[in-house]
This record gives structure tokens, sequence and C-alpha cells, in this order.
């Protein structure tokens, strides 16, 4: 089979493919990650490149995505393009995922937000026993002698339980192989790592010689699908000793979950997908192991929180029936495995769990986020609200629990919306309106590249403020507004004029932008009616309101309240608690009582399928407007605008 | 590194060697188990092979294992040397481990006993909860629907709940990879199968598609040093579909359980014995699924009752420390495992599990013995004696046991004596004496060979009692008895001449054969003793004495009395329960509660450590007697001796 060479520019990466590969796959190949919403499937259309050498024509499907104008330059869908040419392909910046972009979302989700276990007041450490998933213990063994002549292996037994008060005591074959000779070379000093199984049982996970309990590490690790977020912990303090955080390289088989399931139940298969999250997050344990000086065999333990489709597609289980009513996923509690089963870098017999799931799309970090928020440890009745593509919510208290997952899309987040962009260099994330007069804020105060979700938020509360735009989104057809103007026959708000801009295109709002945006807004304020509903209670019984996800952190509550994606409760009850998935994850990493809280909250939930209940089609419809079609609901904005 | 052709007759097997190995390694490697029964360490001198071509010489340590004309005509111990020379070996008849003998070992091990379970009147099976090591369990699942859409996991736990009482459930992380797909390709129709692990938790090993409860079975197993018998078990019916039977292909890095260790934890190193007694089991198993047209897929378990060091072997542990003071196994309780670990030929997720010893010298072939035998479902006090090379005893009733092993030596399994032989074709295994007429019967009625250990001692009890010996085992300087000659310097009664058996040579009993099987019995006796001692109890307090082993069925019990091997009690309070080691293993796989009583019985065991009781020293030399220096307590062979 004859090859071709391709080269991808800027970067100048080089790959031989076979000859039906297409673009995308072989820039995956190259460490090239290009933007693929769709996961490859020629509908996202996110994936333009310019072929600049040799010979590649659109097909004729991709044409609809490309103006006339790229069809001339060269351009082309990656996902959509055989290579049948030596080719010397350029990736624009808006289809890369960049390096620069990694670093960005790092600092973003890690270091911006507020410490970790403060994010709720009702949260306390202290009243969880603590016993993390792994514990070492030093054992000095007396020597053995005629009259004291038990097995090497009840020796260990009995000197563990001078310590710990467990009912059955457990080692597997492999750990006792060798142990004769090892208890012997080392005068009978030696150390057990020991994993508390359930209230019965205590597994010998391994002995070491001499006493080694001065190290015994533990990786707490939030999967999501666009950033993966490990931490490192010392399980013996409960201190968090780094951070890191990293793209889910599974983004190069598609950008969102629907599209990897798509990708790992179709022509990609498991195998590639599953390898992608754990050479994802090797990689971040790679890091903070080399930048903490701490050795791989003294890790022990690693405890995942993903939602369920990134759960299962990390424990290598086929994610294909999440994705297809009635919804099923193989198991929402997943059984714990070891770190060799999964290829990760860590000692062989470390302990890898997965935070409990409720469903195929309220999953394991929305059970960590319940557990970090404290939602049940208090009578107030609370909601978490996780903003994303997935709106997922749990509401209640410490006697009841309900939840559900509402389908937002991806304006949150920057996909389908014009300039939209996730929330990295460059992106419009604070936006004020006076008139025609806009200040706006980009993250990294660098030049104008587009607009990110709080962004888009920010601007539509403006928009709507200032009366630009109608409670539905529109603009007023006699809009005299200077930067109102119409284009390709849709009405837009100029943002950013092209002298202003990194590309020099103006950057831009038009109304199909408001109207997915107002979608996922109406998405989750229906759902959180659904939900009120399910147990006779209104917004303002809502006492206080957690929003969880790298995104609530900029987000600004009066405007959000203001479009009529919060409920119109004083803005003192919403507070950002950060990355509660990681929070979680870790809590349950250093505390085998906050697992066992994560598994009953899991169970206690109950969940609302949204697709199809027609009560939430009406709540949804009745959403469809800023900030409501009640009016009546959002008696500050009715302050504000009039009735 | 030159290499060196080596050809064994006469089965004319050649191997190809590098030149540092010995010969003895060199017949290993082409399949020619040679008689070692120090394990290679040139101190029994059963090796001895011919060199019938190319160069070799004896070491001068060998030697004095060699006669003059043995070394005139080439003979060398085939563990003490090294090839140097491309070599024809003879190995002669007595040096080899024959095929014919491992046929004849399975048909005394296995068909001629009587059935296992009817071996004590006092083993009520049913009393035990039927519920085997394995049960298949079909699963019709309701498909999922939006009102009822728990995970799949969910729904085979929903539905074993309906047939199963238990409360933990658990999967491993492999059981659910392509559960999903599994459930939805075969219509919602599977069979768990479940491997209950203790009170509180089910264990589902593998799910399949589809109805397979129909097959489901297990393999009992007990590991002798010498012999490997296999049961292939219905787990539903309970029934026993075959039985095979094997030589311990260890055997060939030493005969015994010393010489074993002897090797494994020097030069040979634990991998080559492991892997040898993993494929003795492997081909019974192949043997007995291929004879039953049984499929390994549907075997999930496999009980294996064996001495301390054989399990120890056959899990892969070292056994080092078993044979060192103060003796000190790794684990008595070894934890169960699955058949992929072992490379067994069964379900790869097959339970394999080992009856629990309690020390290094009473292991799980007597806790099996002891389970099977009844002896602590009754307040009658019972007495369990293994005879072998190691005499393991076990005394006791439902209320106490204790347990001991004497180091009988090899004397009952024909070695340490000079015409002995195992008990296989040609052997004398019975014999009556009148004056200097003797009538023997020979195993399989073929020419004699040699004298087996009930051989010995029928001969032993018929010398006393015609007195053609005195109680101290010595021929009177006196005697006329014509059978009764001098021979090198010791005299030794001839049993059959040289005309009579196959080699041309005669078959005599010395004096020092006659004092190394009363050593034997001595040994066992003041076990016996010394364990009623601990209780304050005599040998008329024993109200049933079962005997186990292969050896137990040809043994007469009123010559065995006579010599002083067994108390003098009634001898139908005596009891031959053949392979109880197999038995008590097939128990423990058909029964939880069985292993759990076998568990329980083995941590109930008082074990008395004889070699530093100096009060089985005195006992021991009491004993040295026929059938004791206190003839009082053999009434009855005192009423037919006189005092």
């Amino acid at each position: 089979m004859s090859k071709h060479q391709v080269v991808f520019q800027p970067v100048g990466a080089k790959i031989e493919v076979e000859k039906e590969s297409s673009i995308l796959e072989a820039a995956a190949e190259a460490g090239i990650y290009i933007n693929s919403l769709c996961g490859g499937e020629g509908v996202c259309g996110k994936c333009r490149v310019q072929i600049t050498r040799g010979g590649a024509k659109p097909t004729s499907h991709s044409m609809r995505f490309l103006s006339r104008e790229e069809i001339n330059s060269g351009f082309v869908l990656a996902c959509q393009t055989e290579i049948k040419d030596d080719l010397e392909v350029w990736v624009p910046p808006e289809a890369r995922l960049e390096e620069e972009q990694i670093l960005t979302t790092e600092s973003m989700v890690c270091y911006d937000q507020p410490q970790d276990l403060q994010v709720s007041d009702t949260l306390d450490i202290s009243s969880l026993l603590y016993l993390p998933v792994t514990k070492k213990l030093y054992l000095s063994l007396p020597e053995p002698s005629l009259s004291d002549n038990i097995s090497d292996l009840d020796r260990i037994y009995r000197e563990i339980r001078k310590k710990i008060q467990a009912p059955y005591l457990e080692a597997s074959l492999s750990t006792l192989r060798g142990l004769a000779e090892l208890l012997r070379d080392n005068k009978w000093q030696a150390t057990a790592t020991l994993h508390p199984h359930d209230e019965h049982c205590v597994e010998i996970l391994s002995l070491e010689p001499g006493d080694t309990c001065a190290e015994n590490y533990g990786i707490a690790c939030d999967i999501g699908t666009t950033t993966i977020v490990a931490q490192l912990v010392d399980l013996r303090s409960g201190a968090t000793l780094g951070v890191e955080a990293s793209h889910n390289q599974q983004a190069k088989y598609g950008e969102d979950v629907i599209s990897r399931m798509i990708f790992a139940c179709g022509r990609g298969g498991l195998s590639p997908i599953h390898h992608a999250v754990i050479d994802s997050v090797n990689t971040l344990i790679d890091t903070l192991l080399e930048e903490h000086g701490v050795e791989a065999s003294n890790v022990t333990a690693l405890t995942v929180a993903g939602n369920t489709t990134m759960t299962h597609l990390f424990m290598g289980l086929e994610p294909c029936t999440i994705r297809l009513e009635p919804y099923i996923p193989t198991a929402n509690f997943l059984p714990s495995t070891s770190a060799a089963e999964l290829d990760l870098h860590l000692h062989p017999k470390a302990v890898v769990g997965c935070m409990p799931g409720v469903s195929s799309y309220v999953g394991g970090d929305i059970t960590a986020g319940a557990l970090a928020s404290g939602i049940s440890n208090s009578p107030q009745v609370s909601a978490l609200i996780d903003i994303g593509t997935n709106g997922e919510i749990v509401m209640g208290n410490d006697e009841w629990l309900v939840c559900c997952s509402a389908s937002a899309g991806p304006a949150f987040e920057g996909s389908g919306t014009k300039c939209g962009m996730r929330a990295t260099k460059g992106a419009i994330q604070k936006v004020r309106i006076e008139e025609d007069q806009v200040d706006y804020q980009t993250i990294g105060a660098a030049k104008v590249r587009g607009i990110c979700g709080s962004g888009l938020i920010d601007v539509i509360a403006e928009l709507y403020r200032n009366r630009i735009i109608d409670p539905n989104g529109k603009f007023p057809k006699n809009s005299v507004n200077p930067r109102v103007r119409e284009n390709e026959g849709e009405m837009e708000f100029v943002l950013a004029s092209g002298d202003e801009t990194e590309t020099g295109k103006s950057v831009v709002v038009t109304e199909s932008d408001i109207s997915n945006l107002i979608k996922s807004k109406g998405a989750i304020l229906a759902a959180m009616r659904l939900l009120l509903g399910s147990v006779g209670m209104s917004f303002l019984d809502l006492e206080r309101i957690f929003v969880a996800g790298g995104f609530g952190n900029y987000l600004d509550v009066e405007k959000a309240i203001f479009i009529g994606l919060l409920p119109d409760v004083p803005p003192e009850r919403v507070q950002f608690i950060g990355n509660s998935s990681l929070t979680g994850s870790r809590m349950a990493l250093l505390s085998r009582h906050a697992l066992e809280r994560a598994n009953t909250l899991a169970r206690q939930m109950t969940y609302f399928e949204l697709s199809v209940d027609p009560k939430f089609y009406d709540e949804f419809v009745a959403a469809l407007f800023l900030p409501h079609t009640d009016m009546d609901m959002f008696p500050s904005v009715k302050k504000v605008m009039g009735s």
C-alpha cells in the first residue's frame, strides 16, 4: 500500500499515512488536535483546514460548511478529506486545540478557584472518620519461634489487629509470593498497605520491606470531557501537594460526549478512546510525580470523578447504550480495580475507583459535587447546578434529593456560536454596554479572538437591559444602535470591530447565537422548575444555590439572573464552588466514609429523565424568554425592565 | 556454549543439553523420571544409571553408593554426573519411575477404595447447606425502558436478589466489559456464575449469554507428594463423574517433600517445581474433560487438598521456611485465586482454593481428612491417622481437637528398605509365615519385584509371631530357620528366592529393614500416646480410629496392632477411609459450609510440635519394641506371645 507524507503547519509536524486516512486521522496521529465537535462525522464544520501543497478537494457534502472563497483558497473539512497525495496542511488557530489553551485551561480550572475544601460552609471534614482509600501500617513483627509458630500471614494479621479493628483481613495470592524471604531478609520489619474494602473487610494490597509509611500518596482526578485535572495528595496528612491539568486527549476523536460515544461505538472502537484518556491521566501523573519527587510505587490510590460516559471510557466499558433511549449505563457503581489493570503509572496494586453515578446523564462528577457541596448534610433546601453542555442539577437536603440533566447544548462552552470559543486566552469574558459603548475584558487581557460562554451571558444581559434586543432575543426591526447590523441575512451586534481582534475580523453576536443561548438557559431553568415542582416548591424555597464547574467562576450572578439562567433569588444565596467534582473525588480518596456517603447520595437521588417528560417541555417553552414568559417569577428584573 | 546429545535407553529419548547439566537434569528435560529420593543432593544413591557410550566418571563422593563392579560397568549417580560428552545412558528399571507404575498407582488410590462419601458413618452430607463454590443462575431480565432505567449491573443484581439472599453482590471490572452488548445481543437472557465469598458477599464471576446452567462442573483434587488424584464433579447434582490419577511430575525434582523443598529453595528454584505440579493437574483436567465431553469453560471451581508443602508449591509460594526450625509456612489459610493466575485449563475465572492447613506439617490434606471423617461431628473421641512418610494424627471430638505430625520416615512407602518398593505391580503386599513356609501375595499377582509397606508390616508381624525375630526386631544368634541367613555382615530373612523374582535376585527383609520399620511405627504410636496424654486419655478411650491414605486399604489391622503400629483396641474400631483428603476436598467444593467447617477445624486444632517435645522422645524410645516396651499396653499380643 502506498504511503503519503503529510506536513501540518504552522507546527511542521510530519507524518506518513496510508492513503485511505482522513486528514483528521493523520493529524491525530501526528499529535495535532483539530477541533472536531461532531467526532469526525462531517456535521459540525469545525475542522476546516487549508491545503497549501498537494491535491485534495472538499467533498460535495462538506461544501455547505465552506464559503466559495475558502474553497478557492484550498480549504477542506479535515474529517471528510481522504489523503491521496503528499500534502502540506495549514491548521488555522480556530481549528487547533492548542498547547497554550491547555495551559490556560489548567490555570483556570485549578489555580483561580477557591480552596476546594472551603467551597461549602456546610462541609465538615472533621466529622468524617479519617481513613483514606489506602493506609500504610508499619509492622515490627516478633520473630517466630517454636512456641510462637503461627504462619507468616497470621503473624502479620495479628500485628495489624493490634492497630486496626477489622473482622476480616485478606491478602491476595500475589501479595504472599516472596513474603517469607521478604520478612526474613528485613528482620521482620515490613510495611503493609491496607485498603479498607467495606465495614467488614480490610485487604492487604502489598507488603514492602522496612518502614515506608512516610510515603503514601493518592491521586484525585476529575475527568472532564474537555479537561482532566489531577491532584497529588499526601494520604497521611491529607495535604494536596500539587495539581496538574491537561486537555483530554480523547478530543481528537470528538469534542463532546455524544461524538465520543459515536466514535467508540462505531468505526473507531473503544480501544483508542479508552487509551487516550488513560494516556492523558498518565501524563498528568508522570508530571505530578516528577515535580514532587514522588515514586510511582508510593502512589497507592486513584479516585476518579467524571460523567457517566467519561467513567465508562476510563474503565474500558462500552458507552454505547448511554446514548440511546432508554439511556442505560453498564453500571453506575463501578467496581474498583487495580492500576495494573488500567496500565496507570502508579503502584500496580493501587486501588482505582470511580465516584458512583446516578444515571447515564447524572454521573460521578455530580455525585462528587453533591458530596463536596455538603447538600445532604443540612436541612436547608439547596441546589447544585453544573452548567455545561449538559446542565446537571441536584436539589434537596438531608432528607431527600432529586436530580436531572438538561441538554443545554454547547452554547455555554462557546460552541454553536458564530464567534464562540472556549474560555481561553483572547476570549471576551465580561461585557458592559451602555447604548453603543461597549467595554469588555478578555482572558489574559489578550487581543480579542472570540467570545466565551460567560461573555455571551454578559452580552445578552446587557443587550436586554439596554433594550437593544427584545425579551425574545430579537433585534427590533427599527434598531438604531450603530453596532446592530444585518449580515448575510441575519441581524447581529458588533462587539469588537476588526481592528480590535487578532484575526482582523469583527467579533459579533448574532440573533441565532442569542437564540441558542436562550434555549440553553431555558433548558436549565425549566429543569430547575421541574425538580422544584416535583417536591411542591418554588425558587424562593432554594436557600442555597451552588454553581459548579470552571465556567461558574466567571459567571456574573446578577446577569445570569437577569437573563433567567439562574432563578431570581437574593444573589448572596448563590455560591461558586469551582471544580466540586475534583473536591469530591479528593474527599473520597481521603476518607472511606466520604466515599460511602457519596454511595448513599447516589442511591438516594431520585432521577428525572427530562427527555420524555411532557411537563419539562412546557416549562422549557415558557423559559424561552428573557428572563421568562412569566415576568412575575423574576421580580428583580421586572423592577428594572418594567413588566 | 557447546552442546551435547544424550540418549536415554531403553526408551531411546534424545535430548541436547548444555554441558554443565547433570544427567538427572537432562533426563527430566527428556521426560524420563529418574528416582531421586534426595532431590539430587547425592545422598540417597537411588539414581544409579549406566553410561553405555561416551565418557563420564563417578565423582569420588558418589562412589560410596556404587560397588566396584558397578563402577567398572560404567555406573554413576545421575544427579552427581555432569555431561561433558555425547552420552548414551541406560536407566535400569529400579531407577525409573515408570508409566506402568503411574497407572497402577491410579487404580490403587482411586478405584479400589470405598465410595468416598460413605467412608464415615458419621458424615451427614444432608446436614450441610448445599451451596457449592460456584453456582450458575439463569437470568431472564426484563428489557429496560424509560420507566425501568436502572443500569445493566443493577438489573442483574435485582434479578439475582430475587433468587439468592446476599447483603452484598459484586462483580469485577472485567466481568462488566462487553456486558451491554452481551445482554442486548441475547435478548436479555444470561447466566451468571456466582461465587459466595463469605456470609456477606456473593461475587459474580462471569456472565454468559443464554442459559448455560445445565453445565457447571468442578474439580476436586488431592495433591499428594507422589500421586495426584482429580475428580470431575457435577456441581449441580453433586455427582462425581470421573476420576483420574497420575504421578506428581515434581518427582523428577525429588521424591519426598524435603528433597523438593531443597530443590525449590536451592539450585532449582520455585518455578520448575511449581510448574511441574500445575502440569500434572492440567494433564488430569484435560483427560477428565475429554473423557466426559466437558468444555473447560464450564469448569468453574477447583479445590485442592495437599500437605503444606504441596499446597505452597501448587500456589507458587516458596516452601523454604517450612523445612527449617521453627517450621513456619507462609500461610495456612491460602487466599483463593483464579484458574488464569495459575494457568489451569479451566474457565479463566474459575475459583481455585486450597483446603486450610494447621501448621507446616499438618496440612490441608489432614484438615480435609478430618472434615471427611466427621471426627468433629460426634462426642465420641476418635483418631484420624494418615500413615506415610509423615504420619499425621488428629484426635478429638465435637469439643476439642489435637494434632501432630510424626516423622515416620519412608519405610511405610517401601523406601529405606533393601528390597522395598512402592505399592505397585509385583510388590509383595500380604504375607503369611509358618516356620519356614512363606505364602505371599503380590500386587497384580505379578512376579515378585520387591516388598511394599503393607507387606513389610505383615512380614514383621509374622516373623515376630513365629518368634523368628525378638521383640526388639533382631534375629536370635542361634536361629535355625533355613530362611534366616547372614549376608554382607547382616542377618536377613529370605522372603522369595531368586527363581521367584523378576530380577532373579532374592527378595529379603534385613535386620536394618525391621529396625527402620520399628522406628516408623514407634514414631506413630508415640505420637498417639503423646496426644492422648495431653488430654489425660489412654488408647482404650479411642472409640474410633480412622486410617486414611492409599496405604491404609492394604493394611491388615490385626497385624498392625500386633507389631504396635496401631494401639490394641478392638479391631472393629479401626476403619479405613481411603483417600479422605480427596473426599474432604470434594465436600468443600460442593458446599461452602463444608469449607467453613474445615476452616473452623483448622483453627480449632491444637498443634503439638513433636520434634522439640522431650515427652515425645521418651514415648518414642519406649515404642521401639514389638509391640511396645510395656507389654501390658497390648493385652491381645501378650495373650498370644506371653509376657
